[in-house]
């Protein structure tokens, strides 16, 4: 019913004027408009945050509101009023064809003012909406790509006119959307009239921006960067409203793919895949190796990888017809954007450069900016003209996927220091708050992964990664991947039958030193006692030094003084590197530690502190940051700033070498212990119970001495 | 000998200061700097122009100055001073080398002041030399592209400074250069970190930088348009001093390139091809039509001219070994930006554009705005990352080659009215002056070219090209292409032995048809007097019309009624066109006629005007404009800023169809007929004799009007 057409008393509060009154929530943006006026057009004049790809033709279905009529005081209307037009015919063939409309809500281009309202403006409206939010509070990660659709109508060619086809199609979108002086990428040349007939003079167009950034966001770099224009980069007769973006996180290991919307920011698959230049070596630096001995074996890996990821988006493409209800398979045409993280070798191969100069001092990166361009020019296969953005490395051994942690972090926003730890061949270290931030990168070596340990495998099932020793009976019992149950629980047997119990993995060998440490089989210079075989048979002797029997089965798995060794190695490297960083910034303590990556996700935090890998802190404030790496990429693919935001904590952090800092090798030695409660441990030591020092530890003292003279010698 | 060694007399002009007084011409810029101030320096901090590319190290030898010393009144200095250093090393290593010095110069930055000095800086040694003078008066091309070369010393990396080599490499340009905020084209970075230690962390960069402009030229676009950053897109390691750019003239019938060193502007070597797409038709409607009856034709004939372009560049870079003299082969991979001219049809399928909107009305353009591009995006086989620039076209039948005759002629910049026009197919015709242009096509069809007419020939050796008719006896000479000879002149026979004589191209036609009607063998309908057989054999009766005997060799060559009517037909249509024009412009006279191509370079403008092709115009004033759109080409490829120009023309001229201009055709009727006394050529009849309107005339009138209403009826 049209309320224009009725007359109103006139006490009415519409009476004295055709202007209607609209508060929008959340925004609570209000102002006055004439009837008739729709919603949409009202919140575009606010400027609150209503989203729209097809320009208010009911079309798309974005800009969907809820109406609360009768509950808004400043004229004291009634409900029995009818404040917006009646459903529309559009909102009823859309409603019916996409049957995508929720209960109660309307379509803001198609209903229109005619009286007082309050519009509510759900999340999943917002052009704005948040879509990730990060570790820190009150950060959250706002939808804002660097590509969007448009849909505009295009006036058909004139002879009195003789304008060409795109010249009409950019005023289009200069008139429908503001979008002024657009380039348009040259391989679109060659459709664009077939697709503009094709679509009788309408399409849907992808802009790519790359300084798209939301108003209230606001500019983090300290260099304020001149942007290239804006483009077309896709074109598609009539409306399209599906368009992707992948994160992408290419590890040593493997690579992991997340399908996202860039229309609403929603993961829509994610799958995984071993990196297949392995096959080359596993480890980096026998990557970097193959190829010094084996010229071209950079483009050989280059190849590999890239391949690896055009078969993961045809993987998550596939996937999502059965991950999201209602959705059909993607199109790889339809990606549009992709966001890459990796360690920097990875990133280097990644983008087809060699990695030799990383393999030696001084591991000068070929460069350390983001890299933004055409996804096609590194051989990646989604949309002709879908862009890449590989995020910045750090320095030579801290990569761009510590940059990614840092991203999803946010250890600069914090008072608190943070410290962040990502643990691979080379631990990536970042320690910092907001006013300073500083890195380096640790030479853990690949034990924490269980290489080089003498039961040691990949986390995968059948490795064991829990252990508990008795301290009494030196008994052990453990878990292995994939089952539930506890070793000495009933039906282990039977719940590992298929799987068997294969060796020990990363966090698997730090439980089982940190259980015998506790246990006092090993002392706190890392010695396993061989006092210890006259309480158990478990301690086999082994030459001149002992072994603890953990399993005894098909395969047989001892944790051996080596392994021990080993352990202490990698984790007085990292903890050498943590107290390069502390020293730097002149600290003591930190009061937030996260673990990224997997190893961060399978480890038990507390047991980490007991065999002192990372810094005293309180207990709570260690926590897994889970896939930090990958979760920065996707931050970078949703919101076009945060690029800018990692570009700038990326060029301000300051890059520490271990290789060049004598206090390295001096906090290493000292590292080489466990901690024992007259350490710095003092958190730890309310939750554990530390041995006391021993009398063994002045001779491991010396012993420490003697392998600082040995290193220094070497 | 150093001056501040020595103790000069207290009259001594320098002897109250350290400061050396300099002036540069022809600038006639001039400064004090304390004495040990390199030349270059001075010209640099005065804004000077002088060149250098390896930042003043003495590699490149482009700041060579003269000096004169003792010519300098100021402070009466005499010549037995010396005030420049002495030849120093690098200088005679520079000359030894290279031999490149120029008697009396000196390297402006080894050269250091020592006292006042009159520093001139030759042309060749300017960085915006004049390279091409444009045809309007006081409209010079300087030298300014938008590749250059930069030498550069880059830092080398540091452990303690963990910045990657691009970094560094940046850094070095912003420092010794002043390029800040420099991108860098993906694909080098595989490369950069062998290059650098290849040179020894001494490498020149090209910058490509899209809104490279002279500071003297002033902004014409009325669109200020944001430009995409500037940007590396080649490296070498050590120093570089060629790099070269081509413009290339598509045509329907042939391409021409021309290959330019980009550092100086010169023109190193010229060469054409036959346009292969002839294959697919020999003109363009044909070409059209192919596509429309094959499909996936129009790639066909976008590979075929790309791989003539691509065996072009071969024959350019392998010929300017033996144009210039001490040049070795250019290398392909040194030419970094290449420009391009071609009609509508040509230029989109250079583009990869599927040219059938451009068959029929109402003749869209896919787009009418310039295109800039990396030429391998073209499949143009150049350096990788070499540049394009597609001039704009105009209109669906006006194209980019018309808007690079526009560039090289400049009618905006001048009072008078000119009228410029390239015929083809169609006449692109443009007319205007600073206050107003306007632009069409005309359908003259090939009569022009030689095509539809019963002797017709293209412009080769054996075809006559000029004729001469005794008015009296009727009898002809001509001469043909290949032989310096008339036919009546001894010798003549034995100079076309080999050739023979073969037919009659494009600007013989019209010679023959205007001398024939001179001759009163044809009346100003056009139609040939049968009457005139009693006077000459040569008028053959042929059915109930009649034609003219040229040449009876081995080849009969005979301008037939037909023919005739198809000159009527192409110069009534050419005519039209240019009198819509000034119809719109509201002009009866143009001041300036400058006929472009090479149907302009041939045809002989009085013969042209006495059949009535152009409009009356002083004499004088209609000349070649040569290949004015292939120097269009050349413009762009030297002038950054001359592309704003172009494209600020081509979007400000009028664009007018003939096809929907009801003038047109009435334009076109009155055409048909050739000028006689009382016509409006007044200018042409000072110096033709002209036939006075004759008694036919009426019935000629009769004629066209019943043509007139065919035409309208069909």
């Amino acid at each position: 019913m049209n309320q224009r057409d009725n007359p109103k008393p006139t006490d009415s509060p519409q009476s004295g004027s055709d202007q209607a009154h609209v508060v929008f929530t959340p925004s609570g943006k209000r102002g006055d408009f004439p009837f008739g006026t729709p919603v949409l057009d009202a919140a575009r004049k606010l400027g609150v945050d209503l989203d729209s790809v097809c320009g208010g033709r009911g079309i798309c279905g974005r800009c969907q509101i809820l109406c609360s009529e009768g509950e808004f005081s400043k004229h004291g209307i009634t409900s029995t009023q009818a404040h917006l037009t009646a459903y529309a015919e559009v909102e009823e063939r859309y409603e019916r064809i996409k049957g995508a409309m929720k209960t109660g809500r309307r379509l803001g281009c198609q209903a229109k003012l005619q009286g007082d309202v309050v519009i509510d403006v759900p999340e999943d409206s917002q052009v704005h909406r948040q879509v990730i939010r990060k570790a820190a509070d009150h950060v959250d990660v706002k939808l804002d790509p660097t590509v969007r659709l448009y849909y505009v109508e295009v006036e058909q060619p004139d002879m009195h006119d003789p304008s060409g086809d795109l010249r009409r199609l950019k005023k289009a979108l200069a008139t429908e959307w503001g979008l002024d002086n657009l380039d348009c990428e040259s391989n679109l040349f060659g459709n664009l009239q077939k697709i503009l007939r094709e679509g009788e003079w309408k399409a849907t167009v992808a802009v790519y921006d790359p300084a798209a950034r939301t108003a209230d966001q606001t500019e983090t770099s300290d260099n304020l960067t001149a942007y290239d224009k804006p483009r077309i980069i896709s074109v598609w007769p009539g409306f399209h409203d599906r368009i992707y973006g992948v994160a992408i996180d290419v590890g040593s290991t493997t690579i992991a793919a997340h399908l996202c919307s860039l229309t609403d920011g929603e993961v829509l698959a994610s799958s995984g895949a071993m990196n297949p230049q392995i096959r080359f070596g596993e480890d980096l630096m026998s990557r970097v190796s193959y190829v010094m001995m084996n010229p071209g074996g950079d483009t050989e890996m280059t190849n590999a990888v890239r391949e690896a990821i055009n078969e993961l988006l045809v993987v998550v493409c596939t996937e999502v017809a059965s991950t999201v209800e209602g959705h059909e398979q993607a199109s790889i045409n339809d990606i549009l954007d992709l966001t890459f993280v990796a360690n920097p070798v990875m990133h280097h191969l990644l983008l087809g450069i060699d990695p030799v100069e990383l393999g030696g001092a001084p591991f000068a990166l070929a460069f350390d900016e983001s890299a933004s361009l055409r996804a096609a020019e590194m051989g990646i296969a989604a949309n002709l003209n879908a862009r890449a953005y590989v995020l910045p490395c750090i320095a030579g051994h801290v990569g761009a996927d510590t940059a990614g942690v840092m991203l999803a972090e946010q250890p600069h926003l914090l008072d608190d220091i943070s410290l962040l730890v990502d643990v691979g061949t080379n631990a990536e270290i970042v320690l910092g708050n907001r006013e300073r931030m500083v890195a380096c990168s640790s030479p853990t070596g690949p034990a924490f992964e269980g290489a080089q340990i003498s039961g040691g495998q990949r986390a995968a099932p059948g490795a064991i990664e829990r252990i508990r020793i008795d301290p009494e009976t030196l008994e052990p019992k453990f878990s292995v991947i994939g089952s539930e149950l506890w070793s000495n629980d009933e039906g282990f047997e039977e719940s590992v039958n298929n799987i068997g119990v294969t060796g020990i993995c990363g966090s698997g060998i730090i439980e089982a030193i940190a259980e015998m440490f506790l246990a006092g089989i090993i002392d706190t210079d890392g010695v396993i006692d061989g006092a210890m075989a006259a309480k158990s048979e478990r301690i086999l002797a082994d030459g001149r030094t002992f072994s603890y029997l953990l399993h005894d089965g098909d395969v047989r798995i001892i944790i051996s003084q080596n392994d021990v060794r080993q352990i202490q190695l990698a984790k007085a490297a990292l903890y050498a590197g943590v107290k390069l960083l502390m020293d730097r910034l002149g600290i003591e303590k930190v009061q937030r530690i996260r673990l990224a990556g997997a190893f961060g996700s399978h480890i038990d935090v507390k047991y980490a502190m007991v065999l002192g890998l990372i810094p005293d802190c309180v207990l709570e404030q260690v926590t897994s940051a889970g896939n930090a790496a990958g979760n920065g990429a996707r931050i970078a693919l949703m919101n076009a700033n945060s690029r800018r935001e990692v570009e700038s904590l990326v060029h301000n952090v300051e890059k520490i070498e271990t290789a060049v800092e004598p206090k390295f090798q001096e906090h290493f030695v000292l590292a080489m212990a466990f901690p024992h409660k007259s350490d710095e441990f003092t958190e730890l030591g309310k939750v554990v119970n530390l041995p006391e020092r021993k009398s063994t530890s002045d001779a491991g003292r010396e012993r420490s001495r003697k392998s600082r003279r040995r290193k220094r010698a070497g």
